[in-house]
């Protein structure tokens, strides 16, 4: 059995993980970490695993349950794991982080878009930016993973294939995506409050979103150059799901087939990233509760642009289904263990 | 492997049952069945099971299909199956009905609330009404499982342990439930359009509801007389839940661990029952997704009332994952196979 | 034009007063009152009055603000105005108070159900219980207005015609009733987070929400006795509303005439308050926006009882435009003035 | 009293006309369309309504209307009205469409994008494109007004400073918009059920959303040439509201006040278009329930581009209140009689 531990559990992503690893057959779930409810009973807050998990939160240092466990997953905010973590921690556990300490190489980039300083800028070359499917074989090899955003999770695969393949015009990508409400989190905050969000919808973080730097410097390396691009992400009444509408210059007049040929080439042995039938668009609720990625495209001959779709579970692809596929990568699991779960309609 | 055929797979509990089963280990889905839909790809209308189901539906007659398979569930229309199926039939394979055919004993009664005649009354001493926890052995011994409603599986256990112990009143029940929109099916009405019922709420059925006999007679069979209670449904803008209030007048002047006690005897063994600590209520939200119930219970020594709550998934233990545990329990497979998904928060 | 002034002007009540009075022809909004955002444009907070309302959210106290308007609306937390209100302030000033502080009359129910000490309680004879329909002579003539809760006007004026004439058992009744969040206020807590409530519903207050005592009095005068009840409140995902159900013993056999004919007796001129067609239950969807109130009946002979429902905004006619009402009534305008807006769907 | 019929009275778009117009103090309501309904009572189905509007659906022809009413609204399918109108009717009576019938000049484009047959071209010079703040003195000229749609009155308005004024590349602009359900309708479809649409987002009409070209042709006018850009849609859970995000090249290096500056130019002056302050996104619950618009921009200058954004209820200012708009227009009234509600949070 691996021992785990999550820090930040009582958020949503952290719970999802609790979720996940608490029924996956090779793992041991030996810390569930929250300041706010250090003490009380877990189930107590996350109702729905009453009678399933039978564990109070802590408040354990890092470094204590470096030494208890083989791998730590921390769903915190923006800063802490790289204000805490260490060379030694390190060597003892592995870490798989959700936050966006370690997912940008360039400490300058991070320092700029997160307006803070970055405190272990030495541990950056040995994380991976644990995108499953693009970074598996890196992912085997590395004891810090950077999980990636639920936005860039999206976008990139969307793009992907296309950006590999060199078929659209590099700085010519507009990303326009929707979130669900729980990708802003479980704090106490009237912006998110019920009569706040639902019946409603907007864009935020127009121009300054820091998933902005992410989806760049990935695409960046999938075209071999640097990329710049135009991310606007707006906030939907759903509990889950991010929907990414790409629009891109094609760079030459390619046919449907030819598209469909690259997306397979990168996708079609892939469990869970499903390139769908022509001319259907993805649904979020397709993917609701699943490690399952759902893409396409359409070609607009009229404006010589291309329309790409991609749809997952902000919750799940975009934070802890995919945390628990590259845990089982990182451990030598069969990848989909513990994460198998079909989407659930309605 | 058993072999398995669904009749109204296209249905919301039709598929949730095939989204079920292709995950369970000992099941192969030979027939999904949509008159409807009859020659289309099935991940064609339920996309969430692209490249994970792939079989068209088909409009195979239930007497040709109880020869090629083990068990059929029906998830169809209120006397289709009475309609339909024969000693013959029943011969040849096991019937999981989640319709109301089968599941109130007389036929009178059976007529009277639902307004058609009964075609085959002579197998209802067959029937086994498929509340699971209650009559497991007797689901073990037959062929044919009349699979209880949605407001009457959270109803029934809600109150069953206090009328068993005849702890309440017998005709004091007023039962108010509230039911989210997918118990309302996927037929093409305007009165469930997303914008007739979101954002709002009413009582419908009120007086003359279908469930109302069936909770009558299964709670008349705990309480050992027969028993007449109010029952009024609630449609409220959500996808998946029930909730039941039960307001019953004490017989005695119990305290909180005496009742506590009369659940704990009846679910303390039950997994998927949960009787919730003092004083938390059941919410829909923390059994979304599974096969849970939760119940609880307050005394209100005021006006001498209990108050007892229930909630579930009406697709899961409302239906579909009911419909699997019972069908586990038939073959003798672990009760919680391809059924231990756990409640999705949020 | 009539000064007035809003303390508590940034909650969901306060604000919606606001609303309406912004529009209303013979008044002058003065003071817009909000300690947490003292200073700040109120537009800025409500951006639907953007343009519109062009003030500051201010600071001044209730004594300050008695001497620069005519009245004074307190949509505050329980408590806060019972422990300001003199009668040197009331000389000065009307007062239209949203809270509970002065609607029961004796001071011990209240300070048991509220778990506080009042510290006016010589001013509670002033008090009118401001329920328009029923108390509309008695609004004309003082200065101190109780305006009801939500849950208060729908569960009451749903069942005062029966319990006015006796039909009903008095101590029969069981009231189930739903609302909308906006109900919950707009304090930043975790619990009324969109992905909280949202796809949920829940019983809460069970046996100790503090309308029951409200209820029971108003019902208690209506009646002509005492009343003892039990209120289950529940709370559903939607913006705006409240549904009661309301179960009760019939005291003889009544048809649906002689029960038409008793509504018909109270509320056929009243603009408000709407009786629907035999059968068709009420839907808080078709009173949205408006301070319409619909209520209907249906008896259910088999079991004796009656289903009263009622349907009304919780925002409206159970806050801020029965506010306005009872502030028409107060200053000699027309009732409606300011408050005639239609129920808007969907 | 002007005299108005409504064809299509049932719709949402109809029933909303219906409801603005029943307050307007210089209408007479004379006719409710509906086949579907005909000879039943309007407040049987729009409840809402009841005791409001007591009159009955009728199913008669708009020849026989034309010669009692002063004006129709036609809240008709694509197609109806184009086969249906005349100049003899148009002699006898006005008409505002809110149909695409009319609103495209060039025959072909419109025969292309609707797949029809264009039957009374010959009209087509008649009529204006009613968008109220661009072309108010058109619309108090002519007998035929061709209302905008929901998308084109948002998207247009959002961009028409910065295209009249060339401040943006002509064909750079890539239109990702977000429309509430209400905008599919209230036909009993499948797609639009509550379990279908709800806690879930799609893509849907890609590359070949009809309302495209109606964008391309007016902000052309607006530029002075042809202009060329992409469109794409998308259907969220909730009830009204479509949110424009429009992305677009800058011409030149442009500060903030020079862009508010063109905004003030031509709106300043509009009670019905705000221009919010600086860094203030549109959101769809702001504006919901009232004619009003909101706008406003963000300069990127990292990627040269700049993002427009634009909010409004799709059934008043996209719809219904922007008819009784051009209607108030057309007939000489205050523009805003009968449209001054204010947007209604929560």
């Amino acid at each position: 059995m691996v021992k785990i531990g999550i820090i930040g559990s009582t958020g949503y992503a952290g719970a999802e993980i609790a979720r996940l690893l608490v029924s996956h057959k090779d793992v041991e779930i030996r810390w569930l970490v929250s300041r706010s409810f250090a003490g009380q009973s877990y189930a107590g807050i996350y109702r729905n695993l009453f009678e399933i998990i039978d564990k109070e939160c802590s408040d354990i240092s890092i470094d204590k349950m470096a030494e208890d466990v083989d791998v730590i997953f921390t769903a915190t905010p923006q800063g802490y794991l790289q204000g805490q973590l260490t060379r030694d921690i390190l060597d003892k556990c592995k870490i798989i982080d959700m936050s966006a300490d370690y997912r940008i190489k360039d400490v300058k980039v991070y320092e700029k878009w997160y307006g803070m300083e970055h405190h272990s800028p030495e541990l950056l070359p040995d994380a991976v930016y644990a995108l499953t499917e693009i970074n598996r074989d890196k992912i085997r090899e590395t004891r810090l993973l950077a999980n990636p955003g639920c936005f860039t999770t999206c976008s990139i695969l969307t793009a992907y294939p296309l950006m590999k393949e060199r078929m659209i015009e590099k700085d010519s990508l507009v990303i326009n995506a929707l979130s669900g409400v729980s990708g802003a989190g479980r704090g106490a905050k009237v912006a998110n409050l019920f009569c706040e969000v639902n019946e409603s919808a907007k864009a935020y973080g127009v121009t300054t979103h820091r998933h902005t730097p992410e989806i760049e410097e990935q695409l960046g390396y999938a075209y071999g150059e640097d990329v710049t691009l135009q991310f606007t992400p707006h906030l939907i009444p759903m509990h889950r799901g991010i929907l990414a509408t790409e629009t891109a210059r094609l760079k030459g007049s390619y046919s449907y087939d030819e598209i469909k040929a690259v997306y397979d080439k990168y996708y079609d042995k892939e469990k869970f990233i499903r390139t769908l039938p022509k001319d259907v668009c993805p649904e979020t609720r397709f993917v609701e509760g699943s490690n399952y990625v759902d893409v396409n495209f359409r070609i607009d001959e009229r404006t010589g642009n291309i329309i790409l779709m991609g749809a997952l579970d902000n919750l799940e692809k975009g934070a802890a289904s995919q945390a628990v596929q590259n845990f089982n990568v990182m451990f030598g699991f069969n990848e989909d263990e513990g994460i198998d779960m079909l989407p659930m309609v309605p």
